[in-house]
């Protein structure tokens, strides 16, 4: 059985987030997706729009995800401890260091690889961003419109 | 076999939703759902602010959705013909009415139920324009806070 982890916000879910999720179940047998605690995402990158609890049971409802678990709020790489992955699979923009993560892996005794997941550009709704951007564009569309 | 349908916008996915798709999958054996076309969104409610397309790939990631397809532009309950469902799942604030519903499936040859689905008011995230209001009032938190 090869399990997989992917990790990630999942803030807003969108068609990229999909593509993510279905391209790392792809790897394997089993994926496990870590979602970032709120105080995490925080630091690593901006406060989350929807708070963790919301954003794990969202994630967890999606066909590709065998199993959503929220992460840990110390040493990221701790993690790897729990789930014990065979692959860890990476967002296109995720910014880990794939020799750090294999490193780590090997300290904790656990042999792993790293794959990147390419880039999903189907569709403009691909960053979290982006949507909200979007979202307040439209918005003042439609209260004019209307 | 028992067929559930349900219908909706679903705009932004929230866990009112999913709530409302699992419960309704819970009826019966295979979830049909109906992810209203752009323009008869707007016709009935409003501009939705994510396009159909992208609407039905997410809804169709779902667990509980056995099968996502989008609705028909003309005559609402036309779809019937197709999907020939043995029960019409309604979330608690659709206003469609159930005897209509039930008339217009004998019209065409279809013995149905109609189940209401209770609300789910476990969390604030549930309903998009609540979602809309929230991430606003969240990103000028977030643009004078840092």
């Amino acid at each position: 059985m090869v399990r997989i982890m992917a990790t990630g916000v999942f803030d807003i879910l969108h068609p990229g987030h999909l593509h993510f999720l279905r391209e790392s179940k792809k790897l394997g047998d089993e994926l496990v997706v870590i979602v970032a605690r709120d105080s995490v995402a925080e630091k690593m990158k901006r406060k989350p729009f929807i708070p963790e609890n919301i954003r794990l049971s969202m994630v967890s409802a999606l066909k590709p995800v065998d199993m959503a678990i929220l992460g840990l709020e110390g040493n990221i790489y701790d993690i790897l401890n729990l789930v014990k992955p065979d692959i860890v699979a990476l967002g296109y923009d995720q910014e880990f260091d794939e020799t750090k993560i294999i490193e780590e892996a090997k300290k904790r005794g656990i042999t792993l690889k790293v794959v990147r997941i390419s880039k999903y550009s189907d569709s403009e709704f691909n960053g979290t961003r982006k949507i909200i951007k979007m979202l307040k564009e439209k918005e003042i569309d439609q209260s004019s419109g209307h």
